[in-house]
């Protein structure tokens, strides 16, 4: 996070009883804590909360904490504050059965840009998507610019954050749920896939792509053909492809009214 | 334009003579001359040169031209310079004909955002896309904003700008290409119309989509069913989901090897 992030509205909350509190209350909410690298006594009982809440502790600088929190009165430890809180793979799951509708997810796989993020989140939203997984390391949060480019579509689809991508899958998979893994080349086109069933579409990274264990856990794998002299979809716009292409091929399936 | 976007390396010249070099060198470059409100003598010399060369002029004050120009000796005039040089339609025209494809084009009617216009770039780039064309005003130019987002796609993509985007588009029809204009409602779903010959896509700005004048100008309006409950597809996703509709329907029309 940098300054300019904090100060356009990203959610900090700093010191040690502040933190504490965050952590108790909703441990989900949090999205990283920041520590004083070295620092012990009270600031260990702050770890050992976070590390139980599964939030993830990452070790700064003084410095580096006054920036995050644009204040030098942190105590030695800062909190960054998703804009939502996040959900688990189990609620999500509750979403389609809810609505009666095919269930019809997104994983994301270490999206590094807020902007893809909201683009995303509202791409998903727009399409009918039901939730979203995201892994907790690696991954850019519900940060405030995520929710600025989703346009409220960041209230409106859940996300669940999980430690382990791959176990995320493997439990969607045990619910019946087909993964399918965007592949930058190697898959098959989106329209040559029976996209119609209950289904969970995993996107890799903006440099990246899906990891190998990530891809080796998808049940099939996609590729947008593209024939452009330059390079390739950018994350977000290969993810809307794809959900256009499950939204095109359920609304044709739906048999017309006479 | 801000500062900040200028010092990001936004291309800009300034001063009587290096302006006049630029119009008379390559009047197509010139996104803007920004001239000193009320001055006259050689500067309306500068101001007859732009409206010959087809650049659009803004009056702006001494502050404000020192802020695009980034200093102070700006001698009252400053152009905002492409950070790629614009065809016409004509050429865009050729670019089929040369590769034996069937046209396929895409006009954006007055985008704001120039990360919306690079990630079109991108796209267009990706999903086979020949040529788009640009009004002159209202309409963010090829920035270097715009040459970031679209990732090395904005010197791929050739760009027209004209000053009548209904005029081009009438440019198009009379070369037969069809006019597909993308709608936020009441338009066909895109995988209802046949998007197999030659063609040139509509998006319309951010906020008002089609203006109306443009919409007529159009043989059949689009519209990507969505079922969100918070809002609609960003222009770059809507005009994404058009672009690889169009590849999709063709490569379906390709017949398969045996």
């Amino acid at each position: 996070m940098t300054i300019s992030e904090r100060t356009a509205g990203e959610g900090v909350v700093y010191g040690r009883h502040p933190v504490v509190a965050l952590l108790r209350a909703d441990g989900r909410r949090a999205d990283e804590v920041a520590v004083l690298a070295g620092a012990t006594g009270p600031l260990s009982e702050v770890v050992a909360l976070a590390r139980r809440a599964g939030v993830k502790v990452s070790y700064r600088t003084r410095d580096q904490l006054t920036a995050i929190a644009g204040t030098a009165r942190h105590q030695g430890v800062v909190a960054r504050v998703a804009a939502v809180p996040y959900v688990d793979v189990a609620a999500l799951l509750q979403v389609p059965t809810k609505r009666g509708e095919t269930p019809f997810f997104l994983a994301l796989d270490q999206i590094q840009d807020p902007r893809n993020l909201g683009a995303l989140l509202r791409t998903a939203d727009a399409l009918g998507v039901h939730g979203v997984v995201v892994p907790k390391h690696h991954q850019v949060g519900l940060t405030e610019a995520a929710a600025r480019t989703a346009m409220g579509a960041i209230e409106a689809v859940p996300v669940a954050r999980e430690t382990n991508l791959v176990t995320a899958l493997e439990h969607l998979k045990k619910s019946r749920i087909w993964i399918y893994g965007a592949m930058i080349e190697g898959g098959i086109p989106p329209w040559r896939a029976d996209l119609t069933g209950p289904l969970c579409l995993v996107l890799g990274s903006e440099g990246q792509g899906l990891r190998p264990l990530v891809a080796r856990a998808c049940d099939v794998l996609l590729t947008v053909p593209m024939v452009g002299r330059v390079g390739s979809l950018n994350v977000a716009s290969a993810g809307t492809v794809l959900c256009y292409e499950v939204a095109r091929q359920r609304a044709l399936r739906v048999p017309k009214s006479p």
